[in-house]
């Protein structure tokens, strides 16, 4: 963005607060069918809230799922999205902690910093204000967004990202340095915060681990790569997918297991002989299959080893975990949202980390569209092609990875 | 024991050393039948092994268990007892851990101290000679007991001190400071350590934390006292027994909470509203039910609650747990063998700790018999009259408590 550019926005920003904002939007209408780009209205934000224009966003599984979802909690018409940078174009009333111009990552977990468990070190789930996969922003039963007919469009997961202009509560919000690249720091938003912070802050991985990973999709190997930057000296990725084994060694896994190719030995069995008795920690990261979480449970160390669960299984999903073994085996099971983040907190040191050098970012972006090819961003996740394939809001952004 | 008492036996040990030594045992030859004090004789130790005179010991829940056993790991005739303290009277070749004369605590956990657990912190499990419901010695598929008809007598879980003389492996024994009163030192042997330990090592319990107990028997309110000991300021505990209560105030239990007066509210509803959104540590020390751990579990804290299973549940016994829910509570499950402590690195801090008068163990004590009145203790127990019953073996020693 040049300086030029820069002050345009200023101006423009100063003359749009308070006032309802027209701008382009991708709309999902109905369940599977392709977005619509479509123009809106954002209405200003309310109190505690904070109006924010979208640089840039990408896309995380959980948004194909909620696009897929027919029932409950599905809600149509609605912006999805909630990966993403961008600068406050305005405040609501009561919001001291962003300013307009600053850059913020919205965030679907809320973090009212008050709370007993905001407060405390150990948990990131607010009490105060509990995540839920809502239609509306997080204080109110309303919608900011309206068709150019007036009708209302729905938000979700508190940030609806895959809009020119968004309106997401304060504590939604992360600042954030704003020399770091918005199509690198748009990901720690969701999906590689999740993976890096369950190695590192759920799993807390020592220096020298054995760590085991089911399930090489972004978060899995976001996995790898918060266990290497804990100092994890063995890394093994299992997936089906043998393509996936490229991209795990830029992230720091040093071996792999194909499921398809062991035969009639148990995957559990070909781990704990790799790793001579199981690993210090295993993450499952598919969601799909009860069996994967009994795999990584069965593959981790017995009196010392964690496995962590970061898949998202069906509501209906049930685990039989046999007591007397729990007891006796001394493992510890345990599952985390955003990998355990305190998002305020934790962000920006991922971000810091990333401009150190230490935390590796760039292989995780595969593709970058425009928002109005929105769609192929689907087409890629779903054909199983991308990481991460990252939105831009201008158009001139759009730079080939 | 007096001056004069003390040189007899170092003669009697001497010329004891390598020879089998005749001395009285209570043996279980039938499941549920009462003890028989009998004339035995103990073999001097093989490689690796120790023999110890027992100055007392005292009745676990799990030997009651064994007691009872009619099937598989069942075996009789046997020599019961697994928590006690003693002096080393002679050891096998290759021991160098401990002399004659030397004052230790038997653990049925072995700590070899070289393999890949013993060598972390973090594991209590060792791997080269794992932990099981033995009829012998560590090392060797043999017995060092025979009746004076010749016939063997078998070992119970690698201890067996029933007996005036038991023979042990080096890697079942802990060296400690003879100072400390016998009839409190081997508590530590077994249960109490257990539960103290589950607070202190594995749930790693911090100050200013709320902790809730289902369950007050010894492991229970030893969870109590370990966590009163890291600092807890809330300690929940909840028996149907209101009897319990009492002597759990002594051990630091602020609150009860008695199931059969919740009406029909769940238990875990009753804790939820006491600890405003849940415990941050929960134990299970009953283990005859399920839906213990599920209450348990149930009335952890979202986002950092963690549930230690103690209680010795059926091999059958299996836990259905939602694993969309476990994900999004952000709750740990966990359970230990020996409260996670590495029995030589950790007992001999739990006795400087009762010696510095942090950790209490006098309440555990409720009653204390001489050998031959042993079935009494068993009777106790049953009864639910006792916590810890000592039995020593020489009759002077028997104190009123
Ligand atoms: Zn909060
Ligand atoms: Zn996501
Ligand atoms: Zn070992
Ligand atoms: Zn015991």
């Amino acid at each position: 963005m040049n300086v030029k550019h820069c002050l345009a926005m200023e101006n423009e920003r100063s003359s749009s607060a308070g006032k309802p904002i027209r701008c382009k939007a991708a709309i999902c209408r109905k369940p599977g069918e392709p977005l619509v780009i479509e123009e809106i209205t954002v209405a200003p934000p309310n109190p505690h809230e904070v109006r924010i224009r979208i640089i840039c966003t990408s896309l995380c599984q959980s948004d194909v799922t909620l696009w897929k979802l027919k029932d409950f909690p599905a809600i149509f018409p609605r912006i999805l999205g909630h990966e993403a940078i961008g600068v406050v174009e305005s405040v609501g009333d009561d919001v001291d902690e962003v300013n307009e111009g600053d850059t913020v990552i919205p965030v679907f977990l809320p973090e009212c910093g008050e709370c007993k468990d905001c407060t405390s070190k150990k948990s990131n789930l607010c009490s105060k204000y509990p995540m839920t996969i809502s239609p509306w922003t997080l204080r109110y039963e309303t919608s900011r967004f309206r068709d150019l007919k007036g009708e209302v469009i729905y938000h979700s997961v508190f940030v609806s990202s895959f809009s020119e202009y968004t309106v997401v509560d304060v504590n939604n919000v992360v600042k954030v340095d704003p020399a770091i690249p918005p199509n690198r720091a748009c990901l720690l938003s969701c999906g590689v915060s999740t993976g890096v912070g369950a190695a590192w802050r759920t799993a807390n991985v020592e220096a020298g681990s054995t760590v085991v990973i089911f399930g090489l999709g972004t978060i899995g190997l976001a996995v790898a790569e918060g266990a290497r930057l804990c100092g994890a000296t063995k890394i093994i990725g299992v997936d089906v997918n043998p393509k996936k084994f490229e991209v795990g060694k830029k992230v720091g896994i040093t071996d792999f297991v194909n499921p398809k190719e062991c035969g009639s030995t148990a995957v559990s069995q070909v781990i704990n002989e790799m790793t001579d008795g199981g690993a210090d920690y295993s993450f499952e990261c598919v969601g799909s299959a009860v069996s994967l979480v009994q795999d990584a449970y069965a593959c981790c160390r017995k009196g010392c080893g964690k496995t962590i669960v970061l898949g998202f299984h069906k509501p209906e999903s049930q685990l039989s975990l046999g007591l007397l073994e729990m007891l006796l085996s001394g493992k510890t099971l345990t599952g985390c949202v955003f990998g355990g983040l305190k998002p305020k907190r934790d962000v920006p040191i991922l971000l810091q980390k990333y401009m150190n050098k230490e935390l590796r970012l760039d292989d995780f972006v595969t593709h970058e569209v425009k928002l109005e090819d929105i769609n192929q961003a689907f087409d890629l996740l779903l054909e199983g092609k991308s990481l991460r394939c990252v939105i831009w809001m201008e158009n001139d952004k759009v730079t080939p990875v």
